[in-house]
């Protein structure tokens, strides 16, 4: 199978599931729906979004039949992969789920009632070098609220991932920050280019530490940031949001109407949250996408019982946006949104062996027929049972009894209902419990009284 | 947006999400596990597995980078799309569920204990040109057993089945055959080219009818096949499956032990339904696929209620393969599948307006905070009803009360909690039941007591 692609087995689908459950449990106690796009996208859709490095990891679908007839001969000739791509392939893979929303808000902006607060749960794609918690095709699971400005929605989502993290017992911190913090520096940087490479270089902090950014500053020319950087860098060892806030307020490098708005917009989401335990204030945070414009958060893993070595990426962020729904032609709609990284919350559950135990097959029963005649008796106590609404499957066909109950304890189920030729004549079962070992005769009636009972 | 994909709007969802739960209940209580495959599939694995036509509709993606860098000179010279794609192209999209099911089992054959029964609920992808009921991407739901040769799996199947489409409340027939039956034909189409045309051929029967498919047997050069043809296609007026059975053990124009085993399979198959009510045997049933060995049966929509002109293919099918491991080097593994189409099962239901009413957002609240110093207030009492388990959204913002209500009534919300200066003085809320119109001052316990009585 493709390299940075993966199969996901039952036992793998249990833990998957289970943090779906919880994620859409909570989604939808906060009014959320479920949205699904497709996963083949118009390249134009999606070309252009996510910067030349996206563009670069977009996997792209060859035109059906013959593509080859609409290339020109002159672009054929030049052999140069590129230009020939845009003329043998229209569609593309799904990159990210932020893209396709504004997409589909776009397209049913009559239909849509604002703000239109939707979860997505679909795997992306993108050609990256695979690698630990890197994967080609991957799931996000995305939370946005489309058509408001109002910071409640920052309060609120917030709010939520730490209810997943908390449900799922899992210690992170979301890190967040404000893209107006930032943008103040930019009488500092003197221009947007130089602004937009500022925050390319900081984004690289975690990776290369305070020093190695000084250093990159000064080879791209950026020495006039240097002294914005230490002030960056050294807010982050100031203890409590509050000390922060009031650090920025009285800082006389960064001043103006961006920087008030944002610290009042980050003191009111703040001042919204039940808890702010494992919030964490942090002006150094910038986020790679451009698209953001007001508040960004990261959700980083913070859990003692991981073994130490257990390095990944975040595990999910997100941010404000104020246009981008603009590039599709609908200006004037702001959004905030929060992508979940599936793969990598699995991944740190099961490093930490952090899920529950699944009991689920516990209660659940199979039938062992001991040969052709007694079947019809086995499809029938497998039907009642089901019936009663309990979890039971008829073993199909008739091996010898070990052979059928080693598929139950292979599958851990909880029980065997065993059926003989004495047994079909009772039309009784010898019931076995496969934990214990003790085995009785049982009606099906009485069977279902026990379970029923035990669950 | 793609030709042939659809993006599903938060309302659709909810219909799609009914028809899954539906299936997984069913599958779950019959033991089966979920599982999941890469919808990127390495081409080598999926090509030749689908036929001729198959491999036309399969969607391939272009290498990533300078894919052009590793064509060889003469075959780019040659201008051929079909050759150029080998070249440029290692990988596709997911056809079907049954084919990545076998790369998996051939896999992990030493860590499954057999037999394996998983679902597996993916889209899949066909460059197929679009049309009522024809997607290119579109949702297969299937159930397997794999490992083992018991007819009491295809009993279980077929039951499973009409489990779903009973609590779904729409009418199917499952239309049964068995290949060991068209098998005993091949004696009078003289080799097995012949005996694959006539599968062909009266495959097509649906479409083209009795006199079409003789037609087409002698312009194939197949006349020897017309009265075999009749046989079968008089067989379908005959009243009832043991009625069939018995005709095709007297039938002089067929005999042998492959009959003899298709009917003895076929007589326990139905012997162990608990209904077959909705079971039609035809023995005119193909199935396109030429992996099938035993048994076959599709789903066909067979409901009074549903719209006359709502004409679809079938809404699933499957049957047995002896030998679908075999092509990835694993003999000796029989497996069974059905796969349910949900898009065309979510058509259907939709065109006889058959989902039940969705009441969800009844019982949900909206907190509406009338002013920014309410918002507080208004969190709070949206947590604790939230922590209460119901479902509870704060409107994002303090926009007049009357925008926040349309929101609710837009989106059925069944109470508004309202919040102004006087109720948060009196930590009380004004609720409103918005089906009903009365509005009482309520503390959140109350509420929580009130929604707790009436869900």
């Amino acid at each position: 199978m493709p390299s940075g692609t993966r199969d996901f087995s039952p036992a793998v689908m249990q833990g998957r599931k289970y943090i779906l459950s919880v994620m859409e449990t909570i989604f939808v106690s906060h009014g959320f729906g479920a949205m699904e796009t497709p996963a083949l996208e118009n390249l134009q859709t999606l070309q252009g979004k996510y910067g030349d490095e996206g563009d670069q990891l977009l996997f792209k679908v060859l035109n059906s039949g013959d593509f080859l007839s609409k290339v020109n001969e002159k672009t054929f000739q030049e052999k140069d992969s590129k230009k020939l791509a845009t003329q043998i392939a229209d569609r593309g893979l799904r990159y990210d789920l932020t893209v396709p929303l504004a997409r589909f808000v776009v397209m049913n902006r009559d239909k849509i009632t604002f703000p239109f607060k939707r979860y997505q749960i679909q795997p992306v794609w993108r050609a990256d070098r695979p690698q630990r918690g890197r994967y080609r095709e991957f799931w996000q699971c995305d939370i946005d609220v489309v058509g408001t400005q109002s910071v409640v929605s920052e309060s609120e989502l917030i709010e939520m991932v730490q209810e997943v993290f908390f449900r799922l017992d899992l210690g992170v911190n979301i890190r967040i920050n404000h893209r107006g913090i930032l943008d103040s520096f930019l009488p500092i940087l003197g221009s947007v280019d130089n602004w937009n490479s500022f925050m390319i270089v900081i984004d690289k902090a975690d990776k290369i530490g305070k020093e190695g950014v000084i250093r990159e500053l000064e080879a791209r020319g950026l020495g006039m940031a240097v002294s914005a950087w230490n002030w960056l860098w050294d807010s982050k060892s100031i203890a409590g949001n509050d000390a922060k806030i009031a650090l920025a307020e009285s800082a006389s490098m960064i001043q103006g109407s961006a920087l008030q708005k944002a610290l009042t917009d980050t003191k009111q989401i703040l001042n919204l949250l039940g808890s702010t335990a494992n919030v964490v204030l942090d002006f150094t945070l910038a986020r790679g996408l451009s698209y953001y414009t007001g508040m960004v958060f990261e959700i980083e893993l913070n859990d003692s019982r991981l073994p130490e070595d257990f390095r990944l990426g975040s595990l999910g962020g997100g941010g404000r946006y104020d246009n981008l729904t603009e590039i599709f032609g609908l200006r004037d709609v702001s959004g905030v949104g929060v992508s979940f990284g599936l793969d990598r919350v699995f991944d740190s559950l099961d490093a930490g062996t952090l899920f529950p135990v699944f009991t689920f097959n516990q209660h659940a029963v199979l039938v062992c027929a001991m040969n052709d005649s007694c079947l019809p008796f086995a499809v029938n106590t497998a039907r009642a049972l089901r019936a009663a609404g309990l979890h039971c499957e008829l073993y199909p066909g008739t091996p010898k009894l070990k052979k059928q109950l080693d598929y139950a304890n292979s599958n851990s189920l909880g029980y065997a209902a065993i059926i003989g030729n004495e047994e079909r004549e009772a039309q009784k079962v010898s019931f076995k419990n496969l934990h214990t070992g003790t085995q009785q005769l049982l009606s099906i009636a009485e069977i279902i009284q026990a379970l029923t009972l035990t669950k």
